[in-house]
């Protein structure tokens, strides 16, 4: 499969007119071939006219259809073996195994909302027996399933070139909900997404999917992707990436005549507590798996470890020992773009100049540009609190230890944190009072608690959930990875004495799909 | 129980001091006693203050401790027997029988939320057993369950005085949800919201809730409810009432620093479509069911029927008969307000101009003022489709009829409706190639569809949808009517290796609950 440069348009391919974008190498700035024509506004206008017109005949086909185009697109991206492989690596210059292993991960998401599709819960069918002798007034027969919102807009991220952005989780839960897809390409990693565009475009085909069921567009700006935001016709949007990059979608979804849901992951340092037995017990452990979790994919992650809180004590001075120690052997590596890159260096620069902010350690000295060097700093909770810029994210391998006074000091600080993707504690049976006291404002503070765990890695399954209260995203009801993922691309409809011969197969009185239905508030198979 | 004109701020009632405001009697719009003081933003301030205060342990009170608060609720209503009756006919002018059966909805409304706390199921449970062999990477203990969003503003509708009020479905299904509510009182029915907001007040005693999980305010204007809105605290907003109104509240939602789900139900013209075979075969039951279903409620109803549509047939004009002739005969009823009123006649009168719009029939003449009296019109699919004014709800008992050339028209024309609460099909079985063509339109358009039955009437239950499209409402993925109303006040939270001590009852291995989780992809009472 050639990389083109091409705009994708339902099963059409064509040159996008306004005006030439490149993909640059990630260890190198450079350039990389061939050059990615920009799409216009007729593009923008002719993939939304596409989806709208797919979107009715694509939600009415069975679970069984759907699914298989979504199995279809993760044998596709397994299928392109070394040639996606290689150009990820070349343009987010991440690691070869991981970008396995993230392909792994997005196929299994494919396959994970494929299973829920045949499975079919997640119709949410929901009837009510007609009741016609009722007093006073008799009961109508009633029946409730959800169905797609309509055309969905996604944004891919640049630190999951695979697994949050073309074929990616707002994709394959949106294409589950029965959701024609327009992506954005990333411009990060244009020849990457051309590449897995084509997959759907060609699992698209060959398991006769309406055309218009998948999209895609290359901005040279961010116009394309505030003329798709803005579009009539686009019913939902999701979106993976930086804090401005996400309200400036949700600016533009708000400026729209008619409001529609913008699902924006957005930015999270999610705080780990080091609760004092547990450092007490095993200080060097909990720093080496520090150390790890810190640098793993150079720090890009969503989930990276940004901040550690702990009581002052001896244990917490030896776990600081310990973590610089660990992170001192870290070996740089290259990150996703030279602006990441930069933006990473203006960030410590910060760190290191802030007052009250200490430097405990850092990795290795980065051996090229491009190159992420860990840090690791520390101050205490009076200083964090008197200036807020120590909250906001620092995308890259560094972390800031908070040392805090006594309980209610940590408590004063968790409280007055901003929402989170994820909160993590290092827990020991001994620290169950402190623990116990945390937990109702971590709840309300992120989407993921964690004990005794790091929290990079993010477990496709039916319970995740990758998501929490603003500023982690702009819509804390949802989870972006995950089965339930799904409902962020649904609405409910309710049926009223509708003849059987015309319900969806969901609500027909036999139950055809044989899935979990609530009938008269009762939850069975029938 | 005795009307003072308080604000209620938890269990403190203090008299507002930002002005004196009076309740209308709906008949004479003249004013009734006592005066109410207007809250101040201190006030606004104290209520949402205590709300959050009390949120962390409201929530964590077991589903029988919330349940019997809402049964205490339900009891309350009626325990007040004439006193409340008496006072809401006196404000809304609505007929004494309608209201004790709005009064048994709205206590039927509470005891269905307890209902679903005791049984279970709200809480999501959902658990994936961890697979500590797993290879290459050992998967974690995760379990995901919802929680409710924090304290709810509740904006209350002039129609449903009791229903869709102080104690209404909104409130009903954030307390539910562990959420404090803040309700806003209504200006048509001060009198009523305090005596409601007393019997919460009490219910909230009696049963040992924490104070705050309850207040009310008045306003004199806007400035309370627009301050409630963007009060950090608050967490979300319940509306039902006009666009304008919503659109305001949505507007103040937007311009937070931190944006927050706002469910603002707004407005509806409730299309009905008249198939051919069912007007050939009842046409005149039809039009008498449609007629009943106009004036029902002085048409004050967000399911009015509003727009009639039919193919042009000699079965048509026999309705059209029918219809004028069992309309003629509906005597006028009075408006919740004067205002109200004001507006209806207005919208008649710009009826009456429109070019292209002919009068079918009117009800009986107002024997006094505040009545309003029905009126049916008539016009043609072009006249309909080049002047979009003729799309916007008038509310109260009248509709217009939509003469379509053919199917396509009839299409053509549905294609075009802004979103709607209901559709209805007037259906035969000869109807069926029409029915199902439109269908996939109609759920697009609509969050509740209705055949051979008029959309007056909204049961509570667990199918129920009260939503849909925007302008129908501003977040399409929810209903503010029936079970699944809980929904839009919760969010997911997942817990990775927590020790089951420390996990929410729902979610201990041992399913203290006794309730339905999904458990590696399995559902079961486990």
């Amino acid at each position: 499969m050639q990389i083109l440069g091409e705009t994708i348009i339902g099963q059409r391919s064509l040159r996008g007119q306004a005006g030439d974008v490149f993909a640059l190498a990630a260890a190198t700035g450079e350039q990389l071939t061939p050059a990615f024509g920009a799409s216009t506004t007729d593009d923008v206008n002719a993939a939304c006219e596409l989806a709208e017109a797919s979107f009715d005949r694509y939600r009415q086909l069975s679970d069984e259809q759907r699914a298989a185009f979504l199995d279809a697109i993760a044998q596709g991206l397994l299928d392109l073996g070394d040639t996606l492989i290689d150009r990820v690596h070349l343009e987010s210059g991440l690691p070869k195994p991981r970008l396995e292993g993230e392909r792994v991960r997005t196929a299994n998401q494919l396959k994970l909302f494929a299973s829920v599709l045949r499975e079919g819960r997640w119709h949410g069918a929901t009837l009510d027996t007609a009741l016609p002798e009722r007093q006073p007034l008799p009961r109508a027969d009633l029946r409730q399933r959800r169905i797609g919102v309509g055309p969905v807009a996604v944004f891919g991220a640049s630190n999951f070139p695979l697994a949050f952005s073309v074929a990616g989780g707002d994709t394959a839960s949106a294409l589950a909900a029965g959701c024609p897809v327009i992506v954005k390409a990333h411009p990060a990693h244009l020849g990457t997404s051309e590449l897995v565009g084509r997959v759907i475009q060609k699992a698209a085909r060959d398991t006769g999917m309406p055309e218009g069921v998948f999209s895609m567009l290359i901005d040279k700006d961010i116009s394309v992707g505030q003329a798709l935001v803005s579009h009539p016709l686009i019913q939902a949007v999701g979106f993976t990436g930086s804090r401005r990059g996400g309200l400036a979608l949700v600016a533009a979804a708000q400026a729209r005549p008619v409001p529609i849901p913008v699902y924006a992951e957005m930015s999270s340092i999610n705080p780990v507590f080091l609760l004092p037995a547990a450092l007490s017990a095993r200080a060097d452990t909990i720093a080496k798996g520090f150390a790890d979790s810190l640098v793993l994919g150079a720090g890009q992650f969503c989930t990276n470890p940004g901040i550690l809180l702990a009581l002052e004590s001896d244990a917490l001075e030896r776990f600081v020992s310990a973590a610089a120690e660990a992170l001192s052997d870290k070996t740089p590596t290259t990150m996703l773009t030279p602006n990441i890159h930069g933006a990473y260096c203006n960030g410590l620069n910060n760190l290191h100049k802030a007052a009250g902010v200490t430097l405990i350690a850092e990795g290795r000295e980065a051996q090229s540009s491009f190159q992420a060097r860990a840090a690791f700093f520390r101050t205490d909770s009076a200083t964090f609190l008197g200036n807020r810029a120590l909250e906001d994210e620092n995308f890259g391998p560094s972390a800031l230890l908070i040392v805090c006074k006594d309980t209610a000091d940590l408590h004063n600080v968790a409280a007055k944190f901003d929402g989170q993707l994820t909160v993590t504690l290092h827990y020991d049976d001994d620290d169950k009072a402190i623990a116990q006291a945390l937990l109702p404002t971590l709840e309300r503070k992120a989407g993921r608690i964690l004990f005794n765990d790091w929290p990079t890695g993010v477990e496709v399954s039916y319970s995740m959930v990758h998501g929490g209260p603003f500023p982690a995203t702009s819509d804390s009801r949802s989870t972006s990875v995950g089965a339930t993922a799904i409902d962020r691309f649904l609405r409910p409809v309710c049926y009223q004495n509708v003849p059987d011969a015309l319900l969806p197969p969901a609500l027909q009185q036999a139950n055809p799909l044989n899935t979990w239905r609530l009938t008269d508030g009762q939850l069975a198979k029938k």
